[in-house]
């Protein structure tokens, strides 16, 4: 056992996850104590902007966060403000002055977590991240330690409870995007500039830091194939409702050979079967396939102070226990420059929406283009949208194809003159395709 | 970075989990070594009956246990033999001699863990069981490390898979449990003697370890109360369906007070919104809510070879990476005698189906009783039986009320003339009651 009378932490940032880990070391303070085995005691808050009042004792304030790093009272610095700059070489500086880091931060372990971790294990400190996705679901660390022996033959994610939050709500009251985000926007479930959430940018840092954890090596985030909410509109929900799915903004990523895995983020339609396709509202889930696992699930909040506060303080107790027992640090470094295959040799289902020239021998000529691109239709529909005008709408579902294929196939269609518009497409995950 | 050259593991056991980590450990063989940094080798695989034969090379089977634990050259040793005797003496004697242990025997662990993993934590060595509660699904760790900050304000699993497959098939096909038990039993879903599972000992052990980390005690096991499935009637599926309900075996603990839980387990009416109703056939969850993340579920496999295997092998990268660290070992010690509240003092909903005498007044009479016993009625379903017998049947759904109050409304109501039967009662984990 260490002599150390108090775990003594720096925090950088107050936001909503700041003030919720420090609430959360109030309220629990005792058993918090009791599990460390010493007490915590929050040295110096570092923030941007000191006129801005704070709920706390003002002496505990700052706006120099270099300052926090370089204290060397300071045994634990919690980087809460999100970021590459000034996150990147704040915790830098912090590792190297041989401090442990708790971190929230997705796109700076996304782009950085390499060589962040490295540093942290060199320096026998830890350097933890749990926060940085699902909010308070444990994800990475079960799959760090608890799921480490099976080979994860697909992760499959819903990380951001932005636009989870927008696709429920377009489900479950047919309303369009535009309408649903203003409100959400409103309610603060969405920010002033959602480009972050609803282009799934989000889902994508999120998505390469579970993979570098999974497979044990980041992928280049430009590998990663991304596609946002943005452009979805009402009418996929009513034909994910007839055909029995749901539609969900998805992360997933399989390895698709030794060291080599296709990882992408895309609105996705999902089997009602699917555990997944259940997950509502703000809440996350992570499902995986492992060779000896079987098929798991992990649900929860995926955002808000409270829960993501719950991940920060869970790691910053392990932070304790180990300085408590004079541990060398838990850090498990990852590499970079896991290959990515490309979003083109992907092998899926495909919804496809298309409107068309009501008359004799369209669908024959759709189904030719099909044929000739070895994409085989699974189901359709097909309505008649303006009788007059002689306007018709069908809606494709293939079995699995290649990709590349696939928009080969979109492609062709778009010559035909029978074909006015390709109102949609969207990949289908369902095995039974 | 120590210069072992590989992690020298000795099974005790060698059954369908042993048999299981066996397979793990060849089948990933390099994804195990790249994990720990360096090869598991497996020295000896200590079994009771030598006669039978096993698909290993016969130079590492013996049936002296002793002699594994004895073994100078065996760093870990796998505890898969279950069971208190021999498996106590064996894994004390293993960290007595200074080696780790890793185990799936949550009778051990509910009854002697605290002990155990004190003398490890003495030790600095590892003594990990994730593997004896919900299989392959991460759940004691997740508890111990990433939920450590906060104050578990009820936790919920369904822990065995066997009575959760009888159930689902009883909700399905509306058979008796006889009937599917002894079709589990054809099938290997369930034992020749089905007595620890269907009569709740199996979740009552796994709830223990379960509150013991959550609330960093240890119950005494006769402190949990405990009622099996074995009683169960087809009729009760019926009526959950009308009213809205699925019947899962589930253990539950919450606090209510400092350092004292009410821990119970007993087959109980679950609304459908409740996400742990929609886990079926051998699957196993933990619900639980915590005061910072909020609600969480954990779902997947919870038994069997391969999925227990999982947990076993992730909890051995653990042991290695620690070896490979020079690190302290990282048990974490928790304590015995956690007070228990008596069922008596539960508050919750109550279904309740009772035979009547179809005549005049019986319905005031019944709900006199209740009324003086303070208990109140949320819904009721009654249907005549026998038209000629005048027999009829009542089935009611209570408020919330003490337990013993509802205990004492039944023995009033056993004493009313026109009460012919108490055919059943189950508890409801209903928040709208």
């Amino acid at each position: 056992m260490s002599q150390q009378k108090s775990l003594r932490v720096g925090f950088l940032g107050f936001g909503t996850v700041g003030s919720g880990v420090f609430r959360m070391l109030q309220d629990n303070y005792a058993a918090v104590t009791d599990r460390i085995g010493f007490p915590v005691e929050i040295v110096k808050i570092g923030i941007r902007d000191l006129s801005k009042s704070r709920d706390v004792d003002q002496s505990l304030l700052t706006d120099d966060l270099e300052s926090i790093v370089n204290d060397p009272s300071i045994d634990v610095v919690l980087e809460l403000i999100g970021g590459i700059d000034p996150a990147e070489k704040l915790v830098e500086t912090a590792l190297l002055n041989k401090k442990s880091v708790v971190t929230a931060n997705k796109e700076l372990m996304a782009k950085q977590g390499s060589r962040l971790v490295h540093l942290a294990k060199e320096g026998q400190l830890d350097l933890h991240f749990e926060a940085a996705v699902g909010g308070g679901i444990p994800l990475i660390q079960p799959i760090k330690h608890q799921l480490s022996g099976n080979d994860v033959l697909k992760l499959i994610g819903i990380l951001n409870g932005t636009c989870n939050y927008i696709l429920t709500r377009m489900d479950l009251e047919g309303s369009d995007l535009a309408e649903v985000l203003k409100d959400a926007q409103a309610l603060g479930f969405a920010e002033a500039d959602p480009t972050n959430d609803v282009e799934g940018f989000d889902t994508l840092y999120k998505l390469a830091v579970l993979t570098a954890i999974a497979y044990g090596k980041l992928p280049d985030v430009s590998g990663i194939y991304r596609q946002g909410i943005s452009g979805l509109k009402s009418e996929e929900f009513k034909y994910a409702e007839i055909l029995g799915y749901k539609i969900k903004l998805l992360g997933i990523v399989e390895p698709v050979a030794d060291g080599k895995v296709l990882a992408r983020v895309h609105p996705t339609f999902v089997p009602l079967s699917h555990p997944i396709s259940s997950v509502n509202g703000v809440n996350n889930a992570v499902w995986l396939h492992g060779d000896f696992v079987g098929d798991i699930m992990f649900s929860g909040k995926g955002a808000g102070g409270d829960p993501t506060a719950s991940a920060v303080v869970g790691d910053l107790i392990d932070v304790g226990r180990n300085m408590a027992a004079n541990g060398p640090g838990s850090a498990i470094p990852f590499g970079v420059g896991l290959e990515t295959e490309s979003i083109n040799e992907l092998s899926s289902g495909y919804y496809l929406r298309i409107r068309v020239n009501d008359q004799p021998k369209v669908l024959g000529e759709i189904a030719m283009v099909f044929g000739e691109q070895e994409v085989s239709l699974s189901a359709m529909e097909m309505k008649v949208l303006d009788p007059l005008a002689k306007v018709g709408e069908i809606v494709f579902l293939t079995h699995k194809c290649k990709e590349k294929n696939f928009q080969q196939a979109i492609t062709e269609l778009k010559k035909l003159a029978s074909v006015r518009s390709i109102e949609a497409f969207l990949r289908v995950e369902d095995d039974r395709l």
